[in-house]
């Protein structure tokens, strides 16, 4: 079998390790043929691949970033550099020129997006969930996550050790887009005192109230705020904060405008940090390798088993997958009953809200 | 309610992520009132207790050990204090004097063994699954076995710059007792070329074949083995290779054992390092740090519904709990059909045995 | 003896392994009597104390922050508190009433300058230089510093996989204020393509073609800028550029600025990243804590000898000290013939500045 | 000019920084060709090279190991590989027929030796100092060394969680050769209680009395000790006390010894960790990333101004050289009045013999 291999979208930990596993077990169950496709479907509409053998995805599980290049904005479907046009029967002629037998595309919903399309139309597709969001359908885990939340919890306990020695409120933004996973699990591994999610609209007034509370003893607040989080008062949109500056979202985002919203109503100081690119670099941690070894695995057992039009998925410990056609129909944001915010509730960390009633009266999902 | 606190067994990252969980949650919700009790059952034999207030349990989430204490063979029913009596009855009368409600034991398999027959005696117990070795019957993760794997996967990193730089052999032996899932997710995150568990005993010509095909490329073999493991030949055990030696155990190990039997079937220079207690301390990853805010959360919602004579398990995503009885009928060890070890195989990591055959003829178990 | 201690101004790695050291110093050595200032200065003008002792400084080595507290803006003698009152006879006041023979002062030059004036007014003092600026006069290093630069090192590595994926030009603002140490060396530690420090204004054409002559190869661009820099061509000004924010500091700074100007210049996408915050908390690097335990003994010892008005300093491996006048005269900033500068541009490092003629005509200055 | 360069001895932290600066400072200034010997001096004997351009060195430097390979014993004087023989006249001839008009040999005392033998013999050499032990003459700092320290500190660290917790005595053996450059640093920056080196004869019983004094409380001590530390009482050897194990070296070294030796004094337990290559492997610290670019600059300067014979060091911040001739005399010891050392002693850390008299009765070097 011919096999061609992308990965698509933003950076990510854990890209390599994908490839690495994906290719070596190719390679050492099939003794299929790998090809590499640079820069994701750039690569395809600009016909630059390269073979893939086993030296060349040796030594690469720690490396972070993608040794095959990605691209966030190449969709074959609607090519930017074509004028917006569909180049995706060129795609097609290109995929049979080399003779591929399947892609496996590693990537985030964009890129199942273009996966599900190709496929439609002719092109087996196996594909491999990234996200450091964590927002895919159907899956419990995307491979990054874990990475990007070790990277956040590691920010927010050296914000700690200012806010605890200045008294002062400290606010960190992460990334997540619609979703809330990253603050949410990272604001749990850092130890936030609030934690601010796009799937629960904030209300200004109690998380100044509970910083309030926390001015006298212990002194100092620690916050993490999903980049995708807005108050629950509409009118005072982070946009309509900061209409003056040219780009509101690139110059400080969410965070700095909870910030300049929050100052005004404390006595301490407030600072606000944004985490960035950062969390989406380098190298993935020892529980993303592994992840990424056994979903790099998983896709190529499905490609030997020709199960394609599929997308690898972990549900409990288990790899399984599910069809494309089902990954691209929304974001997977956290349900308000998740066990991680009934266990945030229950320790007292606000979560941007009127603090509920007893915790123990919602009973975690699994009881 | 008036709940008692106790750590028990070896050292562990997140135990104190356990205990703020715990005691924040039940002051939090019930106004429990907490008491911890130190170093294990130690305490409750030896009437030494503390009140946990809020402030006693803040800012103790990232720190290694426990602020409780613990001890590794404080065992009511056979102290060894008292020659071996049992002072069961007093740790009861004791219990009873403090008016403790219930009691929350984290542990191992030892803790939860006590803490099970001191239940049967009429103390409510509930039980938190402690251990790196990850061993635990009835749960799919007990905390504290990410950051064993990541100290094991960084250590690898280290060791593999040097095999390959002077293209060595290195040798490095994990902890795991009689399980090999320290090792075997460790040196998978950590590009080990052979894993040695025991539950696969090992072919010391198997391994030797395995690192003379990789002498001249790419020269250089990394090796990550279990403490537990043993050859198959039962003839050659590690205790009859050090026979002359004071402590084989402490001396050495099964990993220097190895290299012994290795370095005569080579030309490669073999070492071995024994990582030891590094593996067992300092502060958890955010991956524990989150697990043990649910575990402990959990164990709070347990004691508040009254499930007594269970421990916290978690199976998929979502915290549950099996009796106590259960747990301590056995350990759990890696089935050779795991997923983790057919995704070894598949990327041609040696497992310390002839090499099997098309890794896709034995489909992953959720295939 | 009875010496007060006291630290002073913003977070700093390493705060804490200072007061450790200089208390243990002078109970182990002189059976002195050492009390706690909290919070800065403040503490002397609020008259809030407590005493230290060996339990209260043990195990806090490795801790970020300060367990005495530190307060930016609580300067004696033009004491906001007080309208900008002179308050110092009554901090001396304080002082005399506590008894103190000495205070150890640890902090930046803010601490250090009001520092000098109480000790011309009468209250003998021992100053530690403190600040991840590296910009104290008469010594090679202050403690914080080295761990400033790993976290711009760490944060680097990780803008390098996305920029070398993506083939972007990726941006990360530093600290450093009116210097350029932190980027420097930072830039030099994380493998930087081009460092902008605010010693060296920086030519926007120069650095556009540096990055441009990267776009075939290798594809991407590491920016590493300090918060100082500033462009040569005054009538470009950040402040300029971001006139119509409400605070253009906070919301972007240089980065953003410098991404804003290179954009339209490039083809390649360019992001900025400001690290902020995180890298002037959490626990100090191996060496700091070295650089902080041998200050801190330091500081005790000129209390025992009685050498008052100076401040501790590093001179090659040596520690001295220099008189308090001279420290405050002052910032060190980098020289343009500083060995790292040099080293820079002979490996290929673009200053952001028309490229020099040959390196090694420019001799380093050890020569 | 025709630069060779060559790493020797064992792995060391930065070994790649320093291959990348050497060969992008001598391309980029002088337009210098620089072949790559393979395997340190083996590459001489056997023949093995390959040319290094700004590819080959660029990316490298985070990576731990050499991208050259290296050699603990491949010595042209006395080469094994020939039955002792001495082939450096065929190593020089190889060097004529490659045209090198220069060596820069990157390496230990033990390269340095070599170094200065052939550059006698004609073959110009500069010298750079590799050594995680610090122990090279004449220059303060070798690179690695701040990396190895790092490590161990970590270690020690991660031991002091479970000390703590359980109450025990935990030692870490260190590297560092003859010398306890590595176990003073290491230990200091890791919170040891007792540090002992080879400079200072240990005291069994005076280690004892300070575990004994600390049972009560803190209830726990963490010691260090350098692998080459040996008891004052000679008759107590570590290799009389391992007499009747195979290798006493390998099984345990003097952590082990000293663990055997105290155990029966203390009621405690007490267990020993030998942290072995760990320690020398993996990627370099900030640090030694931007001391490896000076030193690495440094040696291309000395290249061009024909500074031959002669090794880089570090004298206070500045980069000069010495003769090689000077640096193969011996091994840089710790001076019994170092800083270090007198800071560990006024800090209350035990150095393994009866506690000084007045810690500042002892002025510090500099004062």
């Amino acid at each position: 079998m011919h096999i061609g291999l992308l990965t698509g979208g933003g950076d990510c930990p854990g890209l390599n390790a994908v490839i690495r596993a994906v290719t070596k077990s190719l390679l050492h169950d099939a003794g299929a043929r790998v090809t590499g496709i640079e820069r994701g479907f750039l690569g395809l509409i600009e016909r630059r691949t390269r073979p893939l053998d086993w030296n060349a995805v040796s030594g690469i599980l720690h490396q972070g970033g993608t040794i095959l290049g990605a691209h966030n904005a190449a969709d074959p479907f609607r090519w930017s550099g074509a004028g917006g046009a569909d180049v995706s029967a060129q795609v097609l002629d290109y995929a049979r020129e080399l003779g591929l037998d399947a892609l496996v595309a590693i990537g985030g919903d964009g890129t199942m997006h273009i996966a599900h399309r190709l496929h439609t139309l002719g092109l087996p597709v196996v594909g491999v969930p990234k996200t450091i969001d964590n927002d895919l359908l159907h899956t419990e885990r995307s491979f990054g996550f874990d990475s990007a939340v070790a990277i956040v919890a590691e920010a927010l306990e050296r914000l700690e050790t200012t806010a605890r020695s200045h008294r002062r409120v400290m606010i960190l933004e992460t990334m997540g887009r619609y979703t809330g996973w990253i603050a949410l699990a990272g604001g749990l591994a850092g130890g936030a005192d609030v934690i601010v999610l796009p799937e629960l609209p904030y209300d200004l007034q109690a998380i100044a109230r509970h910083c309030q509370a926390r001015e006298q003893h212990p002194g100092h607040t620690l916050i993490c705020i999903a980049e995708g989080a807005r108050p629950a008062d509409g009118a005072m949109t982070v946009r309509t904060h900061l209409a003056h500056s040219p780009d509101p979202v690139r110059l400080g985002g969410v965070g700095e405008a909870l910030r300049a919203q929050l100052q005004p109503l404390l006595s301490a100081e407030v600072r606000s940090t944004q985490l960035g690119h950062i969390q989406r670099g380098g190298s993935p941690t020892a529980f993303d390798r592994v992840l990424c070894t056994r979903f790099g695995h998983h896709a190529a057992h499905m490609v030997a088993r020709r199960e394609f039009g599929r997308m690898v998925v972990l549900q409990g410990e288990t790899c399984s997958s599910v069809p494309l056609a089902e990954v691209a129909q929304g974001h997977r944001t956290v349900p308000l009953d998740h066990p991680m915010l009934q266990a945030a509730r229950c320790i007292g960390v606000s979560l941007g809200v009127e603090a509920d009633a007893a915790c123990h009266a919602q009973p975690p999902a699994a009881a």
